[in-house]
């Protein structure tokens, strides 16, 4: 695609970077954004610089944050000995949209994968070590990727906390709500025949 | 979607206010930018910045350019008596991507569309006719979307320039009516390139 202005194919190079973002789409936002006022634009690329430069991750549980510990981990409403682990902090989102969960969190920043260079060191497993050593905590939800990368996480999660008093559950696998059961992959429709519940469970 | 924090929030809701980009998009957009070293997150609002500050648009043709007059406008190589009237930039890359036409274009900057609350006096089509009067151009290609406003445009401004002596053409109705042009495939918008006719046929 040839544009007649360096300027703008810059700006067009910058936004197809993204993730998902093809050249007609950024060049669709690009020039989007080329109609608004001045101040609309100039709003947009502060606000990611001042992201970029002042965000803080949660000391505690590696959540964004503006403070140094994180509206989550200082709130006195919440269950302080329950901690649940995510690979990312959309993970943490997506949970407390569902308004099911009262504890904490901590966020990996990753799952180990050997294919993409991530080992155990690139994560923050270490710090939740000492967070179950020192925090007084009693159960880690391990809320990962149902995948080979998660369930290496998750077990390579499990065998440095097995020895502590605290117990380790994984979320529940499943057929999801709305999925058709012919469709259900083997071992989804197999966990959930495993690990059925009290149908009265299912009421409350 | 609740967020943690006040800076995520502001990039998050700057991104969604993107065409086509919705919340869960937006959050994951500038997650990816805040992986990025902080160079490159610069870069990323450095360009928007200097893009919307620097910008020309070329005085002749109203096409985003660096220079007064952009590069199709100065070329020596292009046909100076043939102009192709769109709505759109991007409807001028989809052009030049066929390869199949070689003069000079008109960026009318929308169509009219009294819902939108565009009317002529919104185009440049004054301009368009001061070129049509004073550049001794042979021929006016009309290349606007198919719709009532498309029509409706089209109609205007060859009422606006059938009393002067260059021809009024319109792309043929290769592209099927109510699609894009700037996603049409390149063979059928080249041929409606080729295959235009005069207007007055397109009334019968």
């Amino acid at each position: 695609m040839e544009l007649t202005s360096k300027l703008l194919t810059e700006a067009v190079q910058q936004f197809s970077g993204l993730p998902g973002i093809g050249k007609k789409t950024a060049l669709r936002l690009v020039l989007h954004l080329l109609k608004q006022d001045e101040t609309k634009v100039n709003a947009f690329a502060n606000a990611l610089t001042t992201l970029k430069n002042e965000v803080v991750y949660c000391k505690q549980c590696y959540n964004i944050s503006d403070t140094e510990i994180c509206e989550i981990c200082s709130s006195a409403s919440r269950s302080r000995n329950l901690v649940c682990v995510v690979a990312d902090i959309r993970d943490i989102i997506a949970i407390e949209n569902t308004g099911q969960y009262n504890g904490l969190y901590h966020v990996l920043g990753g799952i180990i994968s050997p294919i993409d260079g991530i080992g155990p060191a690139d994560l923050t497993i270490d710090n939740l070590e000492r967070r179950v050593m020192n925090d007084n905590i009693k159960e880690v939800i391990l809320a990962l990727k149902g995948s080979i990368e998660g369930d290496t996480t998750a077990f390579y999660i499990y065998k440095k906390l097995k020895d502590y008093s605290c117990s380790i559950s994984i979320i529940a696998r499943g057929i999801s709500i709305g999925d058709e059961i012919e469709y259900a992959d083997e071992i989804s429709l197999g966990r959930s025949i495993l690990q059925r519940t009290p149908f009265e469970n299912s009421l409350k």
